[in-house]
C-alpha cells in the first residue's frame, strides 16, 4: 500500500471514529501535513481518493468536510470490493451449487475475450443473508489467468483469492443492470414465484493490465437487496 | 473549465473520432506533453479525470490505453449529466403532469435537510423515448435554492437551467435503488401491469459545496431501461 492511500485510510478512520456526520468540518490541510508528517503534494493524493471515494468533499477556499450516505445496508455498486464488504456486519453465508472446468458459453466468452473452446472455471452459488436468499450468482472464470479453484475457495471470496493466493492485481469493472421477471428455475432457488421481480447485474472484472477476468450474472432476491451509488464529486 | 479538462475533453474527443476500442494503446505521456504544449502536471491530472472517468485505463511502465464498454443504450449510473447525454441519438420527450410549489413530504424534507414547513418546487414528469414510457419521475427541489421554475423549463433539462441559468454548481450526488413491484397509479403512467416489476431510482443531487438542493424519485419501465456502471480504476 503506498503512503497516500495508507493516510486515506487513517483519516477515514479518524471520521468513523468520531462518527463524524455528512458536513462536519475536518482539519484543514495543514494540520494534516503536519499530523502525519508527509508532504503536501501525498495528503492532496490522500484527500483526492478521499473525494473518489465519496467520503469526504473539498469546497475551494473554505474547506474539508465529511460526506456521509444515511442509509444503511445498501449495496455499494462503485466500489470493487465484492459484496462482502458494503454487508459487513450482516451474517453472509452461500450454498455451491455448480464448480467445474468447462468451455463457456457465447456470451461469457465474448465478454471474457476468449473463444468458446478456451477453458472456464464456472461457479454457481446461492447467497443468504441470515438465512434468506440474497441472490443465485453464475460466474465465469478464465482458466488461463484464474488458474485454480476449488469448493473451498469458492464458499468463502474468489476475490480474497485471486488477490492473496494468486497475487492478481484486480482493477476495474463494467457492470451492466437490467430488471425482468424470474423465470421457474430462478424463482425455485431463490424461494420466490416465476414471474416475480428480478434485478440482474452482469460484471466484467478486469486486472489492472486490462484484462477481462471474470464474467459474473447475479440474480438478486428484490425483497432483500437494495443498492447505492456515490456519484460525482 | 480549468484547463486540465479543456484537455480531457480534447483527449476524449480524440478516441471518440477515430473510434479507438478498448485496450488501444494510445501516445505516451510525453506526446501529449507535446502536443498540448502542457505541463507534465497537468496532463497527469487530465489523464487522472479520464481514467476517474473510465475513458482510459493506465499500466504502469507500460502505457496509456483506452477503456470501452461494449454495449449501448444504458444509462450511466455513475455521470452526473442526467440521463439526456447517456441517450444521446434516442428521441427523447417528457410530459409534465404537475408542477407547483407546495410543503414537502416528510421523506423529501428530510433528503434535503428541510423542515416539513419550508418550500420546494415539486414536478411530476413521464419521460418517453421513442414514443415509449421510459419512467416516471417526482422530483423535490429546495426553493430557496432553486428559486424559479416553469413548464418550459422543466419539459426540457432542469439541470441544465440550473447550471446555465441560475448558475448554481451540481457537485455530486448519492443515488439509492431498489426493485419491487408496480402500484396501480405507476402501471397506469408507464403503460404496463400493476404488479410488473419496477426499478426505483432516489437521488439526492448536492452543489459542491455539499448543499442538497434536489430530491428525485424515478420509477422505471423496466422493459426499456438498461443500467450501466464502470467502476474502479
Amino acid at each position: 500500500m503506498l503512503k497516500y492511500q495508507q493516510i486515506a485510510d487513517e483519516i477515514e478512520q479518524y471520521i468513523e471514529e468520531r462518527g463524524l456526520q455528512q458536513g462536519h468540518k475536518l482539519p484543514v490541510l495543514e494540520e494534516w501535513i503536519a499530523r502525519f508528517d508527509a508532504s503536501k503534494s501525498t495528503l492532496t493524493k490522500a484527500l483526492e481518493l478521499l473525494e473518489r471515494k465519496g467520503v469526504i468533499f473539498q469546497v475551494r477556499g473554505s474547506g474539508i468536510f465529511v460526506r456521509r450516505h444515511k442509509r444503511k445496508g445498501y449495496i455499494s455498486l462503485t466500489s470493487n470490493q465484492g459484496f462482502k464488504k458494503d454487508l459487513e456486519g450482516f451474517k453472509l453465508s452461500s450454498k455451491v451449487l455448480e464448480l467445474d472446468v468447462r468451455k463457456p458459453t457465447r456470451e461469457a466468452a465474448s465478454n471474457l475475450n476468449l473463444t468458446v473452446e478456451d477453458d472456464v472455471y464456472y461457479v454457481k452459488r446461492v447467497r443468504y443473508i441470515y438465512e434468506q436468499t440474497l441472490c443465485l450468482e453464475e460466474s465465469y472464470f478464465n482458466k488461463s489467468i484464474v488458474t485454480y479453484l476449488n469448493r473451498e475457495i469458492v464458499e468463502e471470496s474468489v476475490f480474497e483469492y485471486v488477490k492473496g493466493g494468486l497475487g492478481l492485481k484486480v482493477g476495474f469493472s463494467d457492470q451492466y443492470m437490467h430488471v425482468d421477471k424470474l423465470n421457474a428455475e430462478e424463482a425455485g432457488h431463490l424461494g420466490l414465484q416465476k414471474g416475480d421481480p428480478k434485478f440482474v447485474m452482469e460484471s466484467i472484472f478486469y486486472l489492472t493490465n486490462g484484462q477481462p477476468f471474470d464474467f459474473s450474472k447475479v440474480t438478486y432476491n428484490y425483497v432483500q437487496s437494495q443498492f447505492f451509488i456515490q456519484a460525482g464529486g
